[in-house]
């Protein structure tokens, strides 16, 4: 499946927590096509750190193609040979090596400045994330979502669309995401993925951008997030306790540049990412999951669950350190018309991307 | 119990790892009488960022007691009563600012050099550590103990001890530890704690004792350190998603400076802890635990636990994310004489230090 890049402009959007306006460029995907009567639409929201690219690729010889390109496609699960799925980037995805990726955020430059925002971007929350796909929703036409679905900040993103605008969604999934961010996940990796960039001297309080930028805290800040939604299991099945430099096992090992394996493995991994990420972007998004609530006002979260009527389908990796069974649990007693589906992979939150088999007869047979 | 720390010099102790000699001072801190036959000793091994002030008080009006005093003193599970308690500072432990605290580490000076040795400190492991701990004993005329115990990196040091010194100890004990350290143990919290450390600009590479240490850096490791060794439930049942700023929980969160209680409470504990923290020292030890390795040579680890065959107890969270079940499991099978007692606090790996009642009765009858 060939696919390409769209953009999509807002001339003033509204920053709620700040209550600022500014004029926003969201990149998005489709697959599929919109039938006539607008009806068989799909909306798939993607986790921290992922794009909008969520299925087929941009040239046949790309080397990898969209992250849920599994799900996705002609006669998949998600299927677009029947329906029309749309993908959007998160707010200040941001990314000025690639031009694939420019959804405006602290890179962008303020037009009433003609310097980039840096710091000065305002403050978002998902809730306007999911506002910006509203607005794009409603530039097409459509009036009512199959259903919305995503996984982790993805899960997160359906929530915020069951709690406000509920008459546009049939049914929502949220695949490795509860509809809380308990305070473990808060820090871990968020805060402290925050605290790990701003600590790096060439930050320099977001305004890098005539400069080197801060590589070294970007680098733990992914590390700190790829460690977290992996497991024991999966590091120890994966590298055990290799040194990257073999010969070293046994030799003595009396310098802190030797390294071991699962290490320098992660780090090879989160290079690849970041290659695609502005540090500033990882600060605000992270921000936006840590300040995700779907109470308004004083509200508990019992009472903001008990507010969605649609059926929800929560998928659960049981070896999920950041989603648990514990809080699917808590979240099904207050949720009028909730399944919860488990698996457990032994590998952790980042299965939803590597692992959907596990879960993908449950999805079809949720979404049909 | 009034107790006070002493200290015991080896004129030249040397590092297998660097093959390096160099004159250390340890401090230690005994509990309870030596008896004649001297056969009543008990080795008490600290943890990660602890010391080896494991009972009692220094004065009447300190405002808390040694870290494990639950457990150790008159008439208590480790009965100071009956036994000689033993309990040494880890190599490097020395803080600058707490006289208490003086063992030999990098914020020590070299005497070659007149200045502190930094990262010139030799690289050591717990082999090491557990070897400065039988010279003490060896200096003292105890050729076999009780049983040695510990929580976390004290039951690494147990399982050391059980594999170099075996004629010189009867049991070991080890608490929320498994005897191996597995990769994802590793990175969190050892390996990122020692980034962390080291993104600091005011770090220096580690020549930071005629300036400003490396606060920031510091906190970010005692951060990952502290929320790794705690859980999900623990965090939300404590604070829940309470802003610090009671008053902002429903206002307008449009800062990075506003802060989650959870985050602000975390950093409150460890600017505590971290006031007796070298953080020189902290990435030495960190280092210590990333190589803790029980095989010699081309061993596995089953031929190496085999070889164990003293009686073994270990004692294990299954809330912990650390020293999991399933490693506890693996070790068994491996093991002669082992017994595994689970309990499940909830609160994680931290509990081995708050929550004793969980394990006291079963270390009782084990070690009698």
């Amino acid at each position: 499946m060939i696919v390409q890049k769209q953009f999509f402009s807002i001339d003033s959007f509204l920053f709620e927590e700040e209550n600022r306006r500014i004029p926003v460029k969201i990149g998005y995907e489709t697959y599929g096509s919109l039938n006539q009567a607008k009806d068989n639409a799909i909306l798939v929201c993607h986790f921290f750190t992922g794009t909008s690219h969520a299925a087929g690729k941009y040239q046949e010889n790309d080397a990898l193609p969209g992250w849920w390109d599994a799900l996705i496609g002609p006669g998949k699960t998600i299927d677009t040979d029947r329906f029309f799925v749309i993908c959007t980037d998160c707010l200040s995805n941001i990314n000025f090596n690639n031009p694939n990726v420019v959804t405006t955020g602290p890179a962008s430059i303020n037009p009433e400045t003609g310097r980039q925002y840096g710091m000065d971007f305002p403050i978002f929350t998902l809730k306007d994330v999911v506002k910006t796909q509203k607005l794009l929703l409603d530039s097409m036409g459509i009036q009512k979502l199959k259903y919305v679905i995503g996984p982790s900040m993805g899960g997160l993103q359906a929530f915020m669309w069951a709690r406000h605008y509920p008459e546009m969604v049939e049914k929502l999934v949220s695949v490795v995401a509860t509809p809380m961010m308990r305070p473990a996940c808060l820090m871990v990796p968020n805060q402290l993925g925050i605290d790990a960039i701003m600590l790096d001297p060439a930050w320099k309080n977001g305004n890098y951008y005539d400069s080197m930028p801060p590589k070294s805290g970007l680098l733990l800040a992914f590390k700190i997030l790829l460690t977290a939604t992996r497991t024991d299991h999966w590091s120890h099945s994966n590298f055990g306790r290799k040194f990257t430099n073999q010969d070293s096992a046994r030799t003595p090992f009396n310098s802190f540049s030797e390294k071991f394996l699962v290490e320098t493995e992660i780090e090879k991994t989160v290079l690849q990412r970041m290659q695609f990420f502005d540090a500033n972007s990882y600060i605000y998004i992270a921000k936006a999951n840590s300040l995700f609530d779907l109470c308004e006002n004083d509200e508990t979260l019992e009472q903001a669950l008990k507010k969605i009527k649609i059926p929800v389908q929560m998928i659960i990796d049981q070896s999920d350190l950041m989603f648990t069974q514990e809080q699917a649990e808590e979240a099904r007693t207050w949720l009028s018309d909730c399944e919860v589906v488990y698996y457990n992979s032994r590998n952790g939150h980042l299965s939803c991307l590597y692992e959907t088999d596990y879960f993908s007869s449950a999805l079809k047979n949720f979404v049909v």
